[in-house]
Formats: C-alpha cells, sequence, structure tokens
C-alpha cells in the first residue's frame, strides 16, 4: 500500500523549484532562499512494529529511531546536522522511560555530528511511538539519488544481508562515514540504504534510473544471522533472508564498472561486494545461462 | 512532565555553534555552513488525545496536524518551506483513507507555500498517529523567540481565546501571514503561539525572558466559544477557558509600548488586544489594586 500511497502522492504535489527532490527517494532536498541545500528525512517507529518494547527496552528502540533516519542521509551521501524527536509516550512510563530512550541515542548523535535540535513529547492510552526527523548538508559533491543509475554500472552492496531481526536491526551501524568517504572520491550514478529488502530496494533503484538489473546469487554476501532468520520457519535458505529480510541498513549503490574495480581494489575494502550490475533490460534477473526473474517481493512492514 | 523532560533534555545538549536556538521555543533554529539558517519545528497528534477521528475525519485531522505546525513557524516569524509527514494508519483503514488525510492538508499547504516534501507510512494494530515536521527560514529580520521579552513590554494576543475544543481547533487559520506582516513593520521582543493556554503560555514567555506579567484579566478576549466550552461543567467561567484551555493557536507577542500603541492604532487591527505587560517581578500577577498570583495551570494534553 505505501508504493502505491506514494505514487499517488507524487501525482498530487506539484514540483517546485525550491524542491529539487521531493517525495520518493531516501530523503527530501529542499533549496533554501540562499540557493543553499539542506536535506531531510522522516522514519516513524512504533512498538509492535519496527521494535518489541518488552524485549529491547527505550534505550534500544530510540537508538533504532535515530539510526535508521542516519542511514536515510547516508544513502544520501549528505552530513547530518541534527535531529528532532516526536514521543507518544504510554501513560504509565516514569520520566526515566523518557530520559533512556533519548541517551540511547546519544552514542550516534554524538558520533555523526546529529544533536537533538527540538521535538515533542506526549503521553497516550496507547504503544510507544518515536518519530524522528533529521535534518542534512549535502556532501561537496552533491547528493545521490535512487535515478542516476546507468546499464552498465556495477551493483555493490555494503556488509553482509539477511536475519537483520536476529538483533542487528537494533544495533546496526548507519553507513554515514562510508558513504561519505565513497562520495568524495568515487563516483557514484545511484544509491538507497536496504530497509525493505535487498531485491525491493535494488527495485527501488532500477525503477527510479529507468532500466533493470542482473544479479549474481552466488555472489550475494549472506549474514552469519541470516540462517538463523526468524523466517526461515517457511524452509527459506540463508540466501532467501538476503536477498528479502530487510532491515539490514547496507548500502545498495551503482556506480561506473571501472570505479567499482578501483573500490573493490582498495586495501581494507571488506566492506564492499559486486553483486551485479544494471542492464538496459528491465525488471530483475539471475545471472543463469537462461536468466530468471527475480521477484521483488521483499519485506513489508 | 513534558516541562521536567524538556529541563533534563536541555541539559543533556551541548550547545552546539551550528544550533543558534534548541530544545523549548517554538521551533528549533539550525545555522548551516553556508551561515544560512533554517527553522524547524515537529508535532505528533494521536487520535483520542489531539483528535477525535470517529468525529473528525481524516481531513481534519491532517489539516491540524499541519496547521499546528505552521503556528508553531509563526510563533517564530518563520516563513513556511515545507512540510514531512509520518503516519501510522490504523491497519483496516483503505487507501482512501490515507489520500483524505492528505488532501485535508493541501489548503493550508498551498496558501502557505509548504508542499509536502517528504515522509514515511506505516501500518499498525494501533491508533492513528500523525507526525508533521515542518521546515521554514527566518524572515528578513531574523526569528522571534520567547526569551526577548523585556519589563514594560505590552503583551498583545491576536484574536479571541477559549473554548477552542468546540471545533476551532480543528479549523483555526495558523497565524503565519499575521507574524510576517508584523515582524517586517514592528519591533518585537518576544513571541509564542497559544497552544498549552494563555496563562502557561505566558509563563512560557515570562521563564525564558527572566521577567514577570501583570495581565488585565478585564482585556482578556473571550471566544463566544469559551462559554459553551466542554469543560465549564465545573463551573468555570468564559474568563476561565480563556487564560487557560489552550489549542487557540493564536499569537502572544510582547513588543514595546510604543510598538503597541502604534500597532493598535493602525487601520483595520481588529486582530490584536493588549492584556497586559511584562515587569520586572517575576511570577504572573492581576492588575487589580491589591495584585493576585495568577496560576499558570493550563490545560496539558
Amino acid at each position: 500500500m505505501e508504493l502505491e500511497f506514494i505514487s499517488w502522492l507524487q501525482k498530487q504535489m506539484p514540483r517546485a523549484a525550491s524542491v529539487p527532490l521531493g517525495i520518493g527517494d531516501d530523503a527530501a532536498v529542499l533549496e533554501l532562499q540562499s540557493g543553499r541545500q539542506c536535506v531531510l528525512a522522516t522514519d516513524m517507529l512504533m512498538d509492535g512494529v519496527h521494535f518489541q518494547l518488552n524485549d529491547c527496552g527505550p534505550a534500544l528502540a530510540g537508538r533504532k529511531a535515530l539510526a535508521v533516519n542516519l542511514s536515510d542521509l547516508a544513502a544520501m551521501a549528505a552530513e547530518p546536522r541534527g535531529a528532532l524527536v516526536s514521543l507518544a509516550l504510554p501513560k504509565a512510563t516514569p520520566l526515566t522511560f523518557a530520559e533512556q530512550l533519548i541517551e540511547g541515542m546519544g552514542p550516534l548523535a554524538e558520533q555523526f555530528g546529529c544533536p537533538l535540535i527540538g521535538g515533542d513529547t506526549n503521553r497516550w492510552q496507547g504503544p510507544l511511538v518515536i518519530n524522528v526527523c533529521v535534518v542534512g548538508e549535502p556532501a561537496a559533491g552533491g547528493c545521490w539519488t535512487r535515478s542516476g543509475g546507468q546499464a552498465g554500472d556495477a551493483i555493490l552492496v555494503s556488509g553482509q544481508l539477511g536475519g537483520s531481526l536476529q538483533g542487528r536491526h537494533l544495533r546496526f551501524d548507519p553507513r554515514v562515514a562510508e558513504a561519505l568517504a565513497l562520495q568524495a572520491a568515487f563516483e557514484v550514478h545511484a544509491a538507497t540504504d536496504i530497509s525493505d529488502g535487498l531485491l525491493r530496494d535494488l527495485a527501488h533503484v532500477t525503477e527510479a534510473s529507468g532500466c533493470g538489473a542482473v544479479v549474481d546469487l552466488n555472489a550475494i554476501p549472506i549474514s552469519p544471522d541470516a540462517a538463523a532468520s526468524p523466517r526461515s520457519d517457511d524452509h527459506r535458505s540463508g540466501l532467501q533472508a538476503a536477498l528479502y529480510d530487510g532491515e539490514d541498513f547496507e548500502l545498495l549503490i551503482a556506480l561506473p564498472a571501472g570505479e567499482a574495480e578501483r573500490l573493490l581494489a582498495e586495501k581494507g575494502s571488506l566492506l564492499w561486494t559486486r553483486i551485479g550490475q544494471l542492464q538496459s533490460k528491465r525488471g530483475i534477473w539471475t545471472n543463469d545461462s537462461i536468466p530468471r526473474p527475480l521477484e521483488p517481493g521483499g519485506y513489508e512492514h
């Protein structure tokens, strides 16, 4: 339903000159009157959907709420500047609960220069809801988008995929520093973060870029967590977890083949894995001798 | 509890040079690397707390969510530039529900040049939650804050107060245009919007400004809705509703007495009423021959 709604929204909203990038990417870009751009992302996390408060407690819930927003800025190659946090707190929770939630954000806020600059606090009868909105600025070379991919581009992912719900989704490190380092030294055509599942997020890039992709299933970096994915009860393999689980919050990038080679040849480049390439033929396909289509049906919350 | 939490937050957050105005005002001011400032506010509205979805429907709930954020920008004399909307939609609602909610924001978004530029859509078992984050830019003369009030300043309010829950809280016009017109032509020392109740919001200004206030209870502009306030069942008068109800989303400003006279003498200045003045003695007092203290115990959600 979200995709259908986003599509409806995009039709509703006239393109404004002050909004170089509106609805439908990892973040929005707003041009201020000075010509200076700021980058904005927001995510709402609810108890029972994005975290289980009874299991993880307020600090990890708060940490995740900031981390997923920082991951959106990373996917844009934007430098974080500040965060606004809105809370709907369950009636019975003491003040220390809210404090722990905010303290859970502290290390990430400090590490990435993203102080809490404002927010809104409420109480109600319902479960905990956390909304974070982050503001960033484009790095010197400008923002990445999902839409700049070109046929022939190599597709790379950071880290390892699958089984994030084993616990990594609460503790992952948003790839802000990696994105900014990459943006400063390499030509990247398109980027997103892997939140909905590798194939689904790849489809976001191919559809926005007006192309397709071929994926080498043997190359997918499968997390050790993937085999123990709670969704493996339907006999899915680790590979399937890596393709579909989502919430990895790793980066997915498309860049010229030569740039990819240069990146992968770098010392200490263990972070990046080449998993395929963009092609002009639409859809996402295996690289078998007889290519099979891959359905992007990843995880939806 | 919110004030205590905000106080805790303010102690947690070191003052950063890039955040000229952080937690505790109507909005935050963030300085970008260009030196250009942007103004950010956020509010979360929950079904059963800030609106009754069964009574008002999604369009008015959406309208209110944007309007209260625009009111925060008005209180800062900031020009709206864009909004991000996060939704937690009840599982059973159809796509048209979300569309109606967004369409309810449309007229205000258009009127004040505040397009929807991004957001996040979720579904869950809980009630509707709407979070809006707005981005603005300071008007040419710079932002208003709560903290610039000076003893001797006249205190003025826009419009009429009390009984907002009769329906006005869903349909009020945020005072964006009025604030910007005022900011362009008058010297205003401090401002806020009346969301928590006149006396409570006045106390926010006096406490931030390090002063007190004397209020002329006979001068308070009482809304016709105030007499019919749903809270009048505890035998409160219209005046009490005007002092404590909250959710009026009118402006409260403090400005030099001469500037106030000039404003009130303007043709068509029906909007503004002088209700008292700031004084060096702390607390909020009546202007009786023997001044009585006024407790700011306004409405908390």
